[in-house]
């Protein structure tokens, strides 16, 4: 949208997390606002996400889920009534204490009016747990309302100290699940079937590979009997937790008395789950699969997968090339994929090219007078950065066959990466060693919060999941030597 | 979602605003929620919502804009930059003043850490032009960066005193235009442009009529130099704004120093829209097109067009029933509609019927074993709550035509509701009656906002707008005898 030169990009190799910073600002993707920790989302990068959302929304109703919209704002006793979730999750918050500005009596600007003090504070809501439950005791008598599916695309806000541009933001975007259900067993089954979700989601549309597994107690929700996570790695071997699905059991239920009659006329309390992703997974699949040259970006969720770059020099050969390509963009467009014709007369067509290499447009053609003649266009790609001339006649069908490749290789290229980045440590010099050559480390852990903490302590290594698919045969914990079920996932993570 | 008695729905003759509220909550559209003034919008409600986003945002796309995502915090100082504004807008607002709660030493639950106080107050956002502002500075340096045609899907906060569900609530759910462009001409164009596509969207979407004019300058959003807006009536004969665009000259750019280079290569400020409309407008369908059974929904925005109810004694009839309309069923999505059929065991098709009615499903079919023998299907009529038995064979044509005559036919009847409801006057005693008796009422004015505040104290009606198309014959005052250049707009308003 701004003019602006195609600048250098830190690379990887160089500083990890200002190359991240370089590509998202090189991208158009997002900036820091006048509002600490708080991102403006630029258009480009919102396309992005509003193609996510798409994707998620569509599989969320496929499931059954509907959504709705809850208060933004939440009575500051509800955080009191939870006990681990008030722990675990509303310390660090905005809170609304006034409702009122006036004119400052002293000069021109306006100061928050002392007479407007709310009678109870509000939080504006890092998750909506608790107003949603305030809200289900009242639709909630039998189990003929059970199960409640709902979803909500919405604003959270925790104030994080340490911010970066969608990883971790004071303000964010994300959808949240909250749904009710009438026994134990149906509510696991809802949750672990929301990771399934996620796991597909990020693997077939963000070509993210992901590992689906179970937080350990103290990683996990408050107010959660259990959390599950998919994890996926980054280009530094660092994890990132890029959706998570609760098992809140009747936690929620009790705090705020929802109770039903079953099917025996008994009275019961209700079972819930959570589960949300947000634009942290935007930044997470930025992170994962773009290189020194920039943004590179799955098909699945580039807002443009073809751009085409016309080269001449008067406008009546722009004219042509204009006319000579309309129907390959007809072809393109037919076959499901977004195509811009890039006329813009104010910048040359080298340009172009960097611009949209920085912005990881998918496929990018060339057309000039010589190709008219000979028939022909240039077709680059953005994952690989590799070029070839082919034939203009059968390009439709080339290029269809190559935005499924792209998709393919950066999902194959970033678990090759995660394949090749992942050990299993037997000894705590190996551990450490594999932590610090960039690894995922499956390692055994005696189960216990305490070495839990100390690992991390030593190594600032986290228990990313325990796996569902994965080693199970007992050992000794790495740190302790004590008895270990199985293998755990160990990571630095962000 | 939860099981529900239909109850009645106080007439509108006996209590419009007790109607309304019973449409909502009969339909489980909204409710309101622990928070004063802020609303849940329920599945139902927020499934009408999205259908009406989604023709929004394709018409916003197709004219050129693109989405963003701007903080929802705003400091306070930035609004004592445009002074205008703040005092038109920024006064009732929810003020964050703390970021964290900590554990009350005394008992058990959560107070606000009085060591976590910000240093400058932050607004939650009651519209974003400040916010923006600041940002646009940064993307703006020649003419070449203009227009910025930026749109964002957002909730905001206005601290209400007297809330009514949709139609004025605390936080509610909008979309907000904001445009940066190099002439005077093209921005005043951009915000004209917008009212059409919201003009549009109203009346073919949600076949609500509307009148589009301009705002008196008392009427002006703050800081606007000329407000554009849609006026819809209601069947009480009030007014409802049902959106607003704004063509707000060089204000914001002065406040946020806004300033961009132009082909001349001199120094300009940049010149701005706005334009919003919000959840108020789904009230605002809601309020014009019921009755006294419930909503009526026109199919272009109804979550469910057609639902088929099945009659049936045993499982193996609902079979039957259910392979039976297959085709149909088929049928009515290729033509582009939704269907639901309707197998819910534990309801009654007599409150299955009542149930429809209430929502305001445009089309319910129902369909026995009579049916299957004779070849015919009940075909009922939301709006005109008429019932007919048709040929199964050409069933799906018909709803088709049905549902197209139902879209029109609503609008149809709003349209003639306001024309007999429209009335000119010429002596201040006429125009009083007119008020009286539920109208719009076209009289002259003489352009002062002394007037204007006088004939709003004494008759609580104030001036709409000044309609684009209508009588421009010059006149005088009905309330001063003063020369008045053209019939202005007068009603009483939500």
């Amino acid at each position: 949208m701004a003019a602006k030169e195609i600048k250098g990009i830190t690379p990887r190799s160089k500083d990890y997390s200002q190359w991240y910073l370089d590509v998202v600002a090189q991208a158009d993707l997002a900036e820091n606002s006048a509002v600490r920790g708080c991102m403006v989302i630029k258009p480009y990068g919102y396309a992005i996400w509003e193609r996510m959302q798409a994707e998620m929304d569509r599989r969320f109703k496929e499931t059954g889920h509907v959504n709705a919209y809850f208060p933004l704002f939440i009575p500051k006793s509800y955080f009191s009534r939870e006990a681990e979730h008030v722990a675990g999750f509303a310390k660090e918050c905005a809170i609304v204490t006034h409702y009122r500005l006036k004119n400052d009596p002293d000069g021109k600007g306006v100061i928050v009016d002392p007479d407007a003090k709310l009678e109870e504070e509000l939080i504006v809501r890092p998750t909506s747990e608790t107003i949603i439950w305030s809200t289900y005791k009242n639709w909630i008598q039998s189990w003929r309302d059970l199960p409640i599916l709902c979803n909500q695309w919405a604003n959270v806000v925790r104030w994080e100290m340490r911010t970066r541009l969608f990883l971790r933001t004071a303000e964010f975007l994300w959808q949240e699940g909250h749904t009710a259900h009438a026994t134990r067993e149906e509510a696991i089954e809802e949750a672990k079937r929301m990771l399934g979700v996620y796991a597909d989601f990020a693997e077939k549309v963000l070509a993210l590979p992901v590992i689906q597994g179970v937080k350990s107690e103290t990683e996990r929700f408050g107010g959660a009997l259990d959390t599950y996570t998919i994890e996926a790695m980054m280009q530094d071997g660092k994890a990132l937790q890029s959706g998570t699905s609760h098992f809140l059991g009747q936690n929620f239920a009790k705090a705020f008395d929802v109770q039903f009659l079953n099917k025996e006329g008994e009275r019961e309390y209700v079972w819930a789950t959570s589960w949300g992703t947000s634009t942290r997974l935007l930044g997470g699949m930025i992170m994962a699969h773009s290189d020194d040259n920039g943004l590179i970006l799955p098909p699945s969720v580039s807002p443009i997968d073809v751009a085409i770059v016309p080269i001449y020099k008067t406008g009546e050969q722009l004219e042509q090339i204009r006319k000579h390509v309309e129907p390959l963009m007809d072809e393109i467009r037919k076959r499901g994929f977004t195509v811009k014709f890039d006329d813009n007369d104010t910048k040359k067509p080298g340009w172009k090219f960097a611009e949209y290499e920085v912005k990881g447009v998918p496929v990018r053609l060339a057309i000039g007078a010589r190709d008219l003649e000979a028939g022909t266009i240039e077709v680059a790609r953005r994952d690989t950065l590799t070029k070839e001339t082919i034939s203009f006649s059968t390009a439709g069908a080339h290029i269809e066959a190559l935005l499924d490749d792209i998709q393919k290789n950066i999902y194959n290229k970033a678990l090759r990466y995660r394949e090749e980045h992942t050990v299993t440590a037997d000894s705590y010099d190996e551990f450490k060693a594999a932590l610090d050559g960039g690894n995922f480390v499956l390692a055994h852990w005696d189960g216990s919060a305490e070495t839990e903490a100390l690992i991390k302590e030593e190594t600032r290594a986290t228990i990313r999941c325990v796996p569902f698919e994965g080693d199970k045969t007992p050992g000794k914990c790495i740190r302790t030597g004590k008895p270990s079920p199985c293998r755990v996932l160990f990571a630095r993570a962000y």
